[in-house]
């Protein structure tokens, strides 16, 4: 970002040189803002035209990325109930990849060939395939508390499920899942140094996935927090080094993992300590006013390094295949305390020093400024007011906070910038507030449009924040584009946050999900591979796959179990381009993209067979399915690869 | 857009205008683009820091589209093998919306309740569920050959399909297939009313789905071209209307619709007329080699009016359910004649006024202009140059064509402005070139990057184009956009030709999905709904569903085929919100979002049963599933509806 200041001087050199080359009578150029170095157009005319104020031109050239160049940042954006990631360039706002994670996606055939239905079969629940999520927080792998630009993790509020992302080729490698929980909302949160996965369940539910009765609700309904252990070398989760704790049946929520002085810790929040299930039909309340009632809820503290002790230690029973450290267990090892955080809150956010956890009510007008060093001291006294319910010691809110923000209404979510402020989310007003960490007070708020969710600062919720750019993820977009039916875009805006101020940049519509969160690292930060090498490579397993084919070795064997076809993609042909089977075999098609240059990538879609995979250069993939209709059925490659691409086809023929 | 040159007075004010807020001493407010009117950003600070040229400034101006502005133009692009249609704002080049059309997306529900699983049950092809697509060609619905913003066609290459969309909410109504033809590619095209959508098979196949030996290729093997009759009332197509014309086994490609002087008439490219198949194993050359043998092709000629008659006549025989018209019948009722095109063309685009015919041939230097009098006439007088080998008569290629334009390596599509001048893709070189129709010389090229396939103009393939915009999509992006991984997007760039000129203005990566071809719609043509109305819709039938409910009659009932519980879903509670069945028992939900405002859109998931809908305002769903598994299930809305959304939520308890 530019802080110098404008020379009057500066402005009317660039005007001379704008308009140099503008001699009268010069029709033909005079809207050509051609290469040679002059530039021919009118500026007023153009702002006039198209309804630019000076700020729109400011934020125009701030955004504005010209073919070639590359954007700054990357924000990982949930997608929300598309059940996939959006990655997005900033600040150009240019959408670079929808990631396939939990829903089908046949441009990255993902679904649609062997290796990619296992993986999403690795999701089922209850053995019922599950072919949608609503992605909600994806965390970006840490080191020392900072992104490190390796793996992407993200969850399924609806089904309890988190998955791995490899920032390498920016794919989806493990999906995992526990019936200990049946939602989860506080996920995936990573510790500093990636050694765990945190996901809170949301709506409480009988552990384990048994049935109870709802009247039983307080007696067997429970919450759990799990920590996926996560192995950096593997790349890939742990589930049987993974464990939980339970905690009381109020809904827990967003989470977030200590850092520097809090290292160690997690912070989980909850809402409906009220403990309040609806029942419309028998008269209750519903939800919506049954878990408003009270005017605090609790802020959940588990000390995580101490828990993974009392894990090793044995002190665990075992729930659905999890080691669940029980509240019992929880309370009597001092591995879960709770203090009182404003009514129904959402964000929970441990500021760069790890010093500051700031919570936001929805219901309440503040962000509540904790201390960790008063929370720590009232554990370490034992200084507690009293216990839940299930006997889960309760600090004293008045000596746990350092203070109270006046945000407004609705405060949501809170930021980081690299100079000692919080930006926060107000809901209802839809506002962003920045306020000083250092004096608690408001600087300044900047309206959005409207009714933002989460925000997301550049590297906002590290040890060391960027500052420059902040994203409002906005809910509603009632009036901010075309319209396009009764379903309408999210709204993302870009805010520069670099100077003393904000200003409101750019707004770009998200055209498929809601996306609830998302993190944002500097571009250089990652380095994603171009091509898959070696050839062959099996890109869920990360070896060459052992039916990797090589050019001159292609073939088909037929094999007790089907007929197995060895068989290479390049440009422009497959190889074998003709397949002979009978109706009723299995069919086993090996298919290896030989290239190594970059973009060259073949898809291999087979008619009528709802299959489709995509051949990146040097991956591997393998298929199968049954041939069980007679016919001629074209199969044909579903990347535009050459000027010959619409022959590089040929037939699976199924005789009765 | 502006074609006033630069009057050097007018920007030196401007300058003044920018440079007058910005005091000495003023640091705190110097980046500050703030909204009082002054502009303190260094314009030329700002252009060298993120090394903008001044093209880069002015094409920065022309897209830029501050918060709450409205594109000009929408972009109705095929999202390729996502499967779904990409509706983009121009000049801006924002996505506005993915469009879900064949393959399940759960942010709009689409797969995952009732009507939407039904809806993609219709186009299943021999029983197997389809759940993706290679989306090509979307066709705007056209009155008077003028797009008319009512209806998108779009179809599935890989599986020969076609789907309606309704661009009042744009979401989609009706899919259709038929076993004639095993894939498509030279689809969807409209004639100039809608009468009909016209969809080519690509892969030649025995028609109707029966097995034959590759080897009868010449003989038992065949194209179409089905015509699909459009009820624009009922707003879907009638197969049972719908007839088709039989073609030789060459690959038939492209087509587009006669207009004005060609009214009546369809004309449809071909390839592999050597009528290659591959067969590599057999020692026969691939098909990107066989298929290229030939130095002309041949362009089909079909008066689609004259065929009617014929069907209606009769003449027809019925295959899988489609009457269709024999090649021996189309050849004696002259339903069909060739003319030869040049080598593996890719583009057959009718000028504006109908008259001119252009082909451009992908392994051809030229775009060929043929002359729709000279065909005509030739047609008329009988004149033929000989037979195909399956008697379709051939015309004089000299004789049909008004001339060629030496375009350049890998000419592929064309589209035109309002001013006579054609553009053509050149796949090879990446370069569009412009050039007028009148005398058939290139006026200029500009290099696009890289590898462009279609071009769309703004309303760049009716009777009355627009010019101003054209959109070149780029197959291969390699170096344009920050690195995602082996699977890199594709590129729109959008070029400025509202001048003499062309011009960059933008580089847009497409983010899932090869997206083929393009519409480009005026955005005031289209007036989508706000809501529906009234409230209960359901919108796959477009009346009041029989199980809408109102608030005050939500209930639970036991019936023999299950349980039936009528919902209500309302900011922010569902009522009822607590649902008890039995393990096995059928559950139907039938929900009505009973809101009228403006994105009030709610969503109802249920935890691990693979199950989420989107409730629009007014808009009524039905799930129905059976509660095989015992346990506890969340139920909540996916939408973000208020300050109460997580709230929003119940339970379904199955006891065992």
């Amino acid at each position: 970002m530019i802080r110098s200041r404008l020379p009057i001087v500066a402005l009317s050199i660039l005007v001379l040189a704008l308009a140099s080359a503008c001699e009268p009578g010069d029709t033909r150029s005079a809207m050509r803002p051609a290469t040679n170095g002059s530039m021919n157009g009118s500026l007023t005319a153009l702002m006039e035209a198209r309804g630019l104020s000076e700020a729109d031109v400011v934020a125009a050239l701030k955004t504005y990325t010209p073919t070639g160049g590359r954007d700054e940042y990357v924000q990982f954006a949930s997608g929300g109930h598309s059940g996939q990631v959006f990655a997005i360039g900033l600040p150009s706002m240019r959408m670079l990849k929808v990631i396939a994670v939990f829903t089908p996606e046949p441009w990255q055939g993902f679904g649609y060939g062997d290796e990619t239905v296992d993986l999403l079969d690795s999701g089922n629940r209850n053995g019922k395939p599950m072919r949608w999520a609503d992605t909600h927080h994806p965390a970006l792998s840490e080191t020392n508390g900072d992104y490190d630009g390796k793996f992407l993790f993200i969850n399924d509020k609806a089904n309890a499920r988190v998955a791995v992302v490899d920032l390498r080729d920016f794919a989806t490698k493990q999906i995992v899942t526990s019936k200990l929980i049946e939602s989860d909302h506080g996920a995936t949160f990573v510790t500093p140094n990636t050694e765990y996965v945190i996901e809170s369940a949301q709506y409480p539910a009988p552990l384990g996935g048994t049935y109870a009765p709802i009247e039983d609700y307080d007696e067997k309904y429970r919450g759990a927090v799990i920590f996926w252990k996560f192995d950096r070398e593997k790349g890939r989760i742990v589930p049987e080094e993974s464990w939980a704790i339970e905690t009381p049946p109020y809904m827990q929520d967003l989470a977030d993992a200590g850092k520097r002085a809090s290292d160690g810790w997690v912070f989980v929040n909850s809402f409906n300590t009220e403990r309040s299930w609806g029942g419309s039909e028998e008269g209750n309340p519903p939800m919506e006013s049954g878990a408003s009632q009270n005017d605090m809820d609790y802020l959940h503290l588990i000390p995580w390094r101490k828990a993974e002790a009392v894990v090793a230690a044995g002190k665990t029973e075992t729930i659905a295949g999890m080691r669940v450290i029980s509240m019992e267990t929880a309370v009597a090892e001092g591995l879960l305390f709770f203090v009182p955080e404003p009514k129904s809150p959402h964000g929970v956010d441990v500021a760069p020093d790890g010093e500051d956890i700031v919570v936001s009510g929805k219901l309440d007008t503040h962000a509540t400024v904790y201390s960790f060093t008063k929370l720590k001291g009232l554990i370490d006294q034992q200084k507690f007011d009293g216990k839940d319910p299930y006997g889960v010691p309760i600090l004293p809110f008045e000596e746990s906070i350092r203070g109270q923000v006046e945000i407004g209404l609705g405060p949501l979510h809170t930021q980081y910038d690299a100079d000692g402020n919080a930006y926060t989310s107000v809901f209802i007003e839809s506002t962003v507030a920045k306020w000083s960490l250092a004096d608690l007070q408001v600087i300044e708020k900047i309206p959005v449009h409207y009714n933002v969710g989460h925000i997301a600062a550049a590297e906002g919720d590290t040890v060391s924040p960027d500052g420059k750019y902040l994203v409002a993820m906005n809910k509603w977009a009632i009036d901010r584009f075309n319209d396009v039916g009764p379903l309408i875009p999210q709204n993302f805006q870009l805010i520069d946050i670099a100077g003393d101020g904000m200003n409101l940049l750019y707004d770009m519509p998200i055209p498929g999900g809601e996306p609830h969160y998302a993190q944002i690292i500097k571009a250089d930060k990652l380095a994603p591979w171009d091509v898959y090498t070696p050839v062959g490579l099996n890109v869920l397993t990360d070896e060459v796959d052992p039916n990797a084919v090589t050019g001159g070795e292609e073939r088909i064997e037929r094999r007790p179990d089907g007929v197995h076809v060895f068989m290479t993609a390049i440009r422009s042909h497959f190889k074998p381009d003709v397949i002979r089977v009978k109706q009723g075999e299995r069919v086993h098609i090996h298919v290896t993209n030989v290239e190594q240059a970059k973009d060259a990538t073949h898809g291999l879609a087979i008619g009528s067979q709802n299959i489709n995979v995509s051949l990146e250069p040097g991956k591997h993939a393998n298929i199968s399915f049954v041939a069980d209709e007679p016919g001629v059925f074209p199969l044909y490659c579903t990347e535009f690869c050459s000027a010959l691409h619409l022959e590089m086809a040929g037939y699976m023929l199924v005789e009765p």
